[in-house]
């Protein structure tokens, strides 16, 4: 197809279209013409795909560049694949080392040894969490640590959810992709679970029927 | 204290301080002189806050005012102070309605229903969740809605968490300003954990030790 209808198909415009095709996002159409491309499915589901990770998934340009050359890389192992996506989709804070995110560490630590989890101290998420708890601990909230439990009990059980659901992605192209899609926008619908939940839940707390 | 121990107590920069309270987010300090002001605890207890809700949070400034605005209103009921939150820090998405959308709110509804949840159909979470199973659908990747019972589950776990947290903060200005650290900052929290729960889950699954 054209790119106009490319653009019709998914919504979004020739325009950046183009700039996605520029930016390594998206690879050029087949060119038919020296002024003309043509385009295929690949292209519309790598578009939506691309519009799922920066409008749902919140990511930067940047970030979904590198999302997609990890799908990309034939060498990346499922486990290595999810590696990268922990990596480069956890927020990065800049932070100066202070007593509180020692503490941070030791927790998110001790945590780790608690619950027997396979995962590398000083791994990404490992840090976003460290950074987390400190940040609520210099607000003066520091007994929120007290959910930790509930939290990594429903982590758990959430995580076997999104692999339980990979593995029945059996073809390896949608298996990553399934894996960025799942980790990504697993998060907002997550969130937006956890706001339902509290709504329910502190409706029968302190509330009436709202 | 003057606006130099505050900037040192903190780690904001003096102009950073003079901005929040151009901006509204910082009350201004009590003039001692007319060009000196006087800061004191609450004065760093909130500019905590607001680096915890803009670092870790990841608002933006207007968000955080919004924020900042519902916390100090002494007429918002616990309950209507949650709705706030759930309103303010949920993302917002222009999205045209489409065929989508419309099955994605449906499969919202039927979750409402089917787990007996206390939340008005259109409520801004709801709508969140539609627009990310949309977002899903239109990716291609559909069949990830069959995660959403498991996620469901864990989302009551947190959310009983998080109300049996804020229900011990009794003071009510502690306690309003505690939902709003428990909602924003426990999304990170959460999410890191699901990524290291992930990583757990993916080396026993595919991996060796990494």
């Amino acid at each position: 197809m054209r790119i106009g209808e490319l653009s019709r198909r998914t919504g979004v415009s020739i325009p950046t279209i183009k700039f996605y095709v520029r930016e390594g996002l998206l690879p050029a159409g087949e060119l038919t013409s020296p002024n003309q491309a043509s385009y295929g499915e690949t292209h519309e589901q790598r578009l939506r795909l691309i519009r799922a990770l920066l409008d749902v998934g919140g990511l930067s340009v940047a970030a979904v560049r590198e999302v997609i050359l990890a799908i990309d890389d034939p060498d990346r192992s499922v486990h290595k694949l999810l590696g990268t996506v922990a990596s480069g989709l956890v927020p990065r804070y800049d932070r100066e080392p202070n007593a509180g995110m020692e503490d941070a560490r030791k927790q998110v630590a001790a945590l780790i040894a608690a619950r027997g989890w396979r995962v590398q101290p000083g791994n990404p998420a490992s840090e976003a969490l460290a950074v987390a708890l400190a940040a609520v601990d210099e607000a003066g909230h520091g007994s929120f640590a007290g959910v930790l439990e509930a939290y990594a009990d429903a982590a758990e059980r959430v995580a076997r959810a999104d692999l339980g659901w990979v593995a029945h992605n059996l073809a390896r192209e949608e298996l990553v992709e399934s894996v960025v899609v799942g980790t990504v926008i697993g998060d907002a619908i997550f969130s937006a679970l956890r706001r339902m939940a509290q709504t329910d839940t502190s409706d029968r707390m302190y509330g009436q029927a709202t």
